[in-house]
């Protein structure tokens, strides 16, 4: 005899929570594995007002020199000022999210940014954000397609208009404007993502699910390429971009911080090791000077 | 025969600018001198708009890792949004100033900052800004005491109330919210400067005079201290928060960025190599732990 399928319902905040916090375990996992020698901590942490996260860091691995991955689950009464900066009407909010920024030793992997969330108020609205960039130091461009055509193809499978419209938005948001240039090579960045919450949610899980593949096959192709001095000076050089885009720019971080977010968690994204040298410029035509003309005209990687 | 002395009257804000240009060219010898290998470079630049400066940096030094000693001034119409940030009518400015900030090799050395600055509006407003301060990484109390002591004295022999009032507004913006620490021990700071102008010139012609002996005592005090790589890594790390308060809430910082400052003049300030490492707390009871104390609770070092 077939019995009927027993549906329980269970609230959207949490489906978002629970796949958010599997994502990460995966990632790690998945870190963990290409690395080899190093493992990630645990530090969950609570916040008073109201929920807490897991924040979880790899320091000194054979491949990745500094990995954060955190999820973090928020809940409480809006401070005006922050309703005000969102714009949306105060009352009592709920936040879920993954965030993560990887740091690779070699200066041939890239580094990259995800971070996905689902936001909802007492009022009824709701919407998600997030996205994921590369920001290479030695770009590869086989390696660019790659990644975006990752993501394109997790973004077709929803809304044709995804990927060119948050292709787009991602260019414009990693903008360094004191510098002229872009963080990285990009990838897609969207905000007050509303509509079908449930079809967005799948497009949410779509992106996550193909971070690992988005990321780990450049991970593993250029892990063993050669670099010596010259390539980690450069490396430490253009992590301070990604240090004045992360302090003077990214919403996240500014607003975290200014709104008493947890600020090693937020601060997990700054480089291990940085260096900031006086007027570097590259030499015409090398390979570091190819960097800077990709990020100074961002490019269509896949049509 | 004797004969008349013959006086020409020269504006205060040439007069001004030719302190600043003079006690730049003294502060690099004086450096030059302690540090004994390296010499300061000179980047000369003009700015579209009118203006310019000169960008003295110097690299890689025995004592000094980084120093960068600038002037520039510059004039032209100030755009709307800056004269609201500054709460001052629009119209045409002029502003000629040094900066200065200083990154020693050895963590045994405080790092030093120091800007002065006078600005003037085609209406008649005129004022001066600017300070000084240190930021250790082993704070020796003497050194600290010396630093503060000497800048008082400049104060005192022009007004009373100056260092009290410029050492408390120093503490309050040099402080590091998000951590809930001071940058450094703290100096002097003051900004608006208004009155009677040649008064105001005078006082910061003495604190600027001050500059010499107020730091390189305490440089040539602990230049050769023993350090090792512990030490080194406290010293990488607390450059961490430099630049976070750099970057994050500097005005000088931020609002030269913004306005389309010269971006490596600005940035000549942040440390030469910087490390942030996940939640790294010192052990109770260290030299590092004493640090972080007196960083939460500024004191009072001369009365």
């Amino acid at each position: 005899m077939q019995q009927a399928a027993t549906r329980i319902a269970i609230a959207l905040s949490e489906r978002c929570r629970s796949f958010f916090e599997i994502l990460q375990q995966r990632i790690c996992t998945a870190l963990e594995e290409v690395d080899g020698v190093q493992r990630f901590n645990e530090d969950r942490w609570e916040r008073a007002e109201g929920g807490g996260g897991l924040t979880r860091v790899m320091e000194n691995g054979a491949v990745f020199e500094k990995a954060g991955v955190n999820t973090s689950t928020i809940s409480g009464m809006m401070p005006e000022v922050i309703a005000r900066k969102m714009n949306v009407t105060p009352g009592t909010f709920f936040v879920t999210g993954i965030s993560l920024v990887i740091h690779p030793r070699s200066p041939m992997v890239p580094t990259v940014h995800a971070n996905y969330r689902y936001f909802e108020k007492d009022d009824g609205d709701a919407w998600f954000g997030g996205g994921s960039d590369l920001t290479p130091y030695y770009p590869f461009d086989e390696d660019t397609v790659q990644f975006h055509a990752t993501l394109k193809r997790a973004c077709d499978a929803h809304e044709p208009s995804y990927y060119p419209r948050f292709k787009r938005w991602c260019d414009e948001y990693f903008f360094i404007k004191h510098r002229g240039e872009t963080r990285g090579v990009g990838g897609i960045f969207f905000d007050y993502l509303r509509g079908d919450a449930e079809k967005v949610f799948s497009f949410v899980q779509s992106v996550g699910d193909v971070f690992i593949d988005s990321y780990l096959p450049v991970v593993r192709k250029r892990m063993h390429e050669p670099w010596g001095e010259h390539e980690r000076n450069w490396q430490l050089i253009r992590r301070g971009r990604y240090v004045e885009f992360n302090l003077i720019y990214d919403r996240g971080t500014t607003f975290g911080l200014e709104t008493g977010g947890r600020t090693e968690s937020i601060l997990m994204s700054l480089p291990p090791l940085v260096q900031w040298r006086y007027d570097m410029q590259p030499e015409n035509d090398s390979r570091e000077a190819r960097l800077l003309e990709i990020l100074k005209h961002p490019q269509e990687w896949v049509r």
